[in-house]
């Protein structure tokens, strides 16, 4: 049951209320491989990066089970690299700069050892380069799960439809369903964006928590309510690459073990905003991971409600 | 085991993305009194209107087990009259009108009847006069429960922070117990909160749910995904009466009885923003209720989860 991901591998330059970072590890391959590498292993990325790129950060990569055998080193070239600044609250940030680089024209090459990809993760890339991982593969996956964001939205709208008609769930958050759907109503949107395609929607409140939308049920996963969260960055990745990454473990895509999933993803995230970029992400335990999602369980749980009203 | 419930008894005029209205029965006490009414009988109101607030309104709180001998009724004068209108998207509102009235010098006069409260809900009001209802008690009621709004925090803080001193649960929004404890992060904003004095503190996130503190323990009520909503006025105050009904009625303040008042309230407020003003809340069934109790329930229902990381 292999899972491939395809997503950047990076360069990010962090500013946060509590700090900054040079240039550091990013991109949401990375932060989807490493989140996955905690349920499955190998992690089988595509993704391309230029000779800049560390092979000391390659090798910590595959250290954690990342299989990079897709990834493209492309000699005379630098590495995609994003800096952003985040807002005072973290519910904002600006782009402070933009450098496609490698990304520019990459062509997702996948190895032979790739087309036994039963799981497929297509993490934030231009909706034609997600499509063309569907193409490429001799048979298709039993799931694909696609992230996008409200940059496609704007630019290239028709080919992201065209790429989210093709996958099994989307992962997409308040605003880019609002986007996409035309509809301010979670529930409504939801009901547009699966008659698109998908036969399942994630809906991801960051804070707020997820919504995961399939036919007429509806789950929701709370957030845990953080003392401190210090960098957001990869936190939408590190969730996806939870979900799959329990779904490929346990090879069971039915709604209920679709909801674990959407708690271990959100348990995953929870991790990842303590520190900046994938740090957290690099020496995670299972007993710590188990401890989070009992956390999870039992900020919700409660009692059976007795009847209330009276006559 | 008598509730006693103080706040506005007042007219309301409302315009949202989805019609207006002409002056309508609204008001802090009337909401929570209608939706207290339907865990526990009679819910004994403490307020002030004007002689031109209509009998037949006063008749109907009556039939829903108000009881009303706590209401004022001052000759040759107006009721508190608001007036809104609400954004495209229900998530700000701005006030159009505002009429104090027989309001600006409420004194809130308690019959011998209601010195038999054990359960006090404080709705909305100015801090003076939420104090007073507690001081004018003979004895300390078992459970006190406090509404208020940014308002106060920005004209009266100091008598604010008296008033709260003394409750027991407090009730306010997300934004409201940042501005009141001056920390972004809701846990710290907690933490803070309750040194001020109450054990229990509710904040309310609107369509994102509700927590519930006490001490070092959290829980999370999400609230139900609608398809529509209607008219958000009195969703705060439902949800009050329903948490104080709930806990009337079962005479149990233990957490995990909270709990279930929480998700009660929730489920109230629910029904309260599917049409406007107060109506929703006039003919609801015990049987409705129930239900959409049980939706909540299933809403973050999960089998347990399994040991998802792999070694």
């Amino acid at each position: 049951m292999s899972l491939v991901v395809i997503g950047t591998v990076a360069f990010d330059a962090l500013e946060t209320p509590f700090g900054k970072t040079d240039k550091i590890v990013g991109g949401a391959a990375t932060y989807i491989g490493l989140s996955a590498s905690y349920s499955v292993k190998p992690v089988k990325i595509v993704a391309v990066v230029g000779d800049d790129f560390p092979q000391s950060d390659i090798l910590r990569l595959q250290e954690h089970g990342v299989d990079t055998e897709g990834l493209q080193i492309k000699a005379g070239e630098k590495s995609f690299f994003w800096s952003g600044k985040y807002s005072n609250d973290l519910n904002s940030r600006e782009t402070l700069v933009t450098e496609l680089n490698v990304l520019a024209d990459f062509d997702p090459v996948l190895p032979d050892s790739y087309q036994d990809c039963k799981y497929l993760m297509l993490g934030n890339l231009s909706p034609q380069v997600q499509r063309l991982v569907i193409q490429r593969l001799v048979n298709r996956p039993k799931l694909i799960v696609m992230d996008t964001m409200n940059f496609w939205m704007d630019i290239a709208l028709e080919e992201l439809k065209t790429t989210i008609e093709m996958v099994d769930v989307l992962s997409i958050n308040d605003e880019e369903a609002r986007q996409l759907s035309g509809q301010h109503s979670l529930v409504k949107a939801a009901k547009l964006i699966m008659a698109m395609g998908p036969k399942y929607l994630i809906i991801k409140k960051g804070e707020h928590g997820a919504l995961l939308f399939h036919k007429n049920q509806i789950f929701f996963a709370p957030a845990l309510p953080l003392e401190e969260v210090f960098d957001p960055t990869g936190a939408g990745d590190t969730f996806a690459g939870g979900f799959i990454g329990h779904l490929a473990a346990t090879d069971d895509i039915s709604f209920e073990n679709m909801k674990r999933a959407v708690i271990h993803g959100s348990a995953m995230a929870s991790f990842c905003v303590e520190k900046f970029g994938t740090e957290r992400l690099l020496n995670l335990t299972t007993a710590e991971i188990e401890a989070r999602e009992q956390q999870f369980a039992e900020l919700v749980a409660v009692q059976p409600l007795e009847a209330v009203a009276q006559s």
